[in-house]
């Protein structure tokens, strides 16, 4: 096991791998920009490095500045979160040639999941089915609208160094290609530098499915169900919650195997993600491997008793995995608790919280780096709490989520919070019935 | 299902209980004192009625105002948690009287089990290990020595109105007897105003592990496994958790079927829990039935996935139990955090609490009433929080509760979290050797 691991990474998901670590006896070193310098994160590590002012990439995107910290404090492995250098196939590199254990996935393994189209067809290799589309880029519009036709409308144009919706475009007959190529290339070329675009069959009435797997260093996977992301809003997830209420057992099977399948095909170390699109016939397509925790793991984790981030830690150690996979028996539920303005297109809502009080009882669990005084800085992503409540059943979980949220007193900051309850509150949610679009028909002028 | 439920108490137990009547949709009402005014539980509660002033005869204990109270809100059911009226037996004839109803025992099973000696009697009767001793009250002093000769010392002496240690004696030999006679009549009588004795065998190394149990209105009962609550200071419970590293799997079986009969020879209706002391040889011994909600609860549900307020709730409106019993795959600890200073006797320590800082994160439940800036009046019970955590393992328990215990910040009071923290460190406790009077030998100097 290892004896200090620097968590390169901030917020709640750093004083969540706190967390495991002190459990597990693990030395821990915060690793902190000048403005998160009075966050929980440094005050819960057994030591904390500065590592520069508030741009990412000064600090906490600086890979010399974060390698010389684990070198300072004699780190045994670094834990990347995610976002930051979680995906960053050269941060795992150097990570390597420093003989510090890069608690993720491998450059090689992160270069081949990170380019998507790439991704696609390892997974259509594998087995795992895909969406018809392009094999790899498109050269020219020509061949974009030939095989668009091939394929029947409506198809959808991705950037492939896209993410978060941008350089993404739907059409839906031959007559608006030419503009979406080249609005998608436009857009991609400035938000990732790269204007590679691939071509896809537009699934309708999608959703969200993706499955939690862990593989170990034999090459074995296991899955441990999924989770259900479709509550979105420009593509950023709001609400996930396990089981589905859209997935049948058999289809549960399925996925879990084809998730397997893919895992063990690349031979994948550590816990990943495989996120799928469900169409309202319940076929499942690929869509994309996350090779790193993801935000909404804490669901995973009260339906299973699996702790995540050790499971993560203990991979990397070289520890076998149980092999069990897991089909849920309890429910879980979270909502991201944003610092931003719901009733004003989630504009964001930095400053300090005047007051703070959360939600506590039975089956509500709180994933936070935040405190009444905490100065919430606009340099960062806006995510200041997650709510993760855990239950019997879906109904449960819903009750239990809206009187949490109710009890829940953020001052000083607006919040998601008002949208959220809005959300528990619509029939059609409670219901089960909504797809990724959901939220583009809801109305959010109810939200007070 | 109730309308609307009167919640006569105060504090977390008021805040437990709204909250699970949200989950339920059934409406609360909260009531309180003048000195709980700025209380979460009137906060939460859809209505709020005022009761009267501090001391509880003039409010949480009076019964024409409570009663008042539900009769002006037209609730139709009354929670009395824990403490105050909990275990009136005039209180709840009342509520018979007035159509209300309690949700706890009759007024004939109270009157049956608040009684120590009587209550001994009817579980000996139905087959439940008793401690040999008075068939009933003694006489006098020298009935009192000619008993302890034939039982064998050292024997104890108890008040049969008795409670949190008053009123109680051991004695080692007969030439103390006399002595611990007199005082213990004295202490009860100023006390409880009712000096009626009984004697029994003296347990040693006792540990206190009780069965938690349900019944229903056709006399079935089930038992939901034990709690081991052993870690007290002067008869105070500070810790409990389940399963009792003590307990073997045919002790925890016979323990179960001894609660269970003696629940069904009662007739017993709601929750409640059957006390044991279990000695050195694991033989154990009946000590008493509280027909209430316990304290510590929650560890019960942690490892059940009951909730036991809505068990109550559903069993008072005429419900069936499952009927299944429980048996512990998970584990779960209580620490009791009270404004008090370890350090100094456990002195009280109310005042204003200025910062306020919760842990949180995986298998981490805090039930409590306190926020920052509120006042904690000197009127009640100084517990302010009841830190609970759930987890794999004994072990894994433990690391855990260090964590969140290292996480919790409460200024302003002195509060017993450095007693728990000392408590968790402890080489003995970590192995699980443990009796009632471990906290005798404790070195509490040790205690920052």
């Amino acid at each position: 096991m290892f004896n200090k691991i620097l968590i390169a990474n901030r917020g709640e998901i750093a004083l969540r791998i706190i967390r495991s670590c002190k459990e597990m006896g693990v030395k821990t070193v915060a690793v902190y920009s000048t403005a998160d310098k009075d966050s929980l994160h440094v005050r819960f590590a057994d030591e904390a490095v500065c590592i520069g002012p508030a741009p990412s990439k000064d600090s906490y995107l600086n890979i010399p500045r974060i390698i010389a910290a684990a070198e300072i404090t004699n780190a045994d492995a670094i834990h990347p979160g995610y976002g930051f250098l979680s995906e960053n196939a050269e941060f795992s590199k150097i990570c390597d040639e420093y003989k510090i254990k890069f608690i993720g996935a491998s450059a090689d393994m992160i270069n081949r999941m990170g380019d998507k189209a790439t991704a696609k067809e390892t997974m259509k290799k594998a087995g795992v089915p895909t969406i018809p589309g392009s094999e790899g880029l498109i050269d020219n519009v020509v061949q974009g609208q030939k095989l668009a036709k091939e394929i029947g409308y409506p198809v959808i144009l991705k950037a492939t160094a896209g993410g978060g919706g941008r350089g993404m475009r739907i059409v839906k007959d031959e007559s608006g290609f030419q503009k979406a190529w080249d609005d998608a290339r436009m857009e991609s070329k400035a938000a990732f530098g790269n204007d590679g675009m691939y071509l896809e069959k537009y699934i309708e009435e999608p959703r969200h499915i993706e499955i939690q797997i862990i593989g170990d260093k034999n090459g074995k996977a296991c899955h441990l169900s999924e989770r259900d992301c479709s509550i979105q809003r420009r593509h950023q997830k709001l609400v996930e919650e396990t089981p589905s209420p859209f997935i049948t057992e058999e289809l549960r099977e399925a996925m879990g195997k084809a998730a397997i399948k893919g895992a063990e095909a690349i031979k994948y170390e550590g816990a990943g993600t495989i996120e799928f699109l469900v169409d309202k016939h319940r076929n499942f397509y690929f869509m994309e491997m996350n090779t790193r925790i993801q935000v909404e793991h804490p669901i995973t984790e009260e339906v299973t008793d699996f702790d995540l981030i050790k499971e993560q830690i203990k991979v990397a150690a070289g520890e076998n995995i149980s092999g069990r996979n897991y089909y849920p028996k309890l429910y879980a539920m979270e909502c991201r608790i944003n610092a931003e303005d719901p009733a004003n297109g989630f504009r964001p809502s930095p400053g300090k919280i005047q007051n703070l009080h959360m939600p506590g009882g039975r089956g509500v669990r709180v994933d936070s780096h935040v405190y009444a005084g905490y100065v919430i800085p606009p340099n960062y992503d806006s995510m200041i709490a997650k709510l993760i409540v855990s239950g019997q059943s879906r109904e449960e979980v819903i009750v239990r989520m809206k009187r949490a949220l109710e009890e829940f007193v953020i001052d000083g900051v607006k919040t998601t919070i008002p949208f959220h309850i809005a959300l528990l509150n619509d029939p059609q949610f409670n219901a089960g019935n909504f797809t990724t679009k959901f939220l583009e028909d809801f109305d959010f002028s109810q939200i007070k």
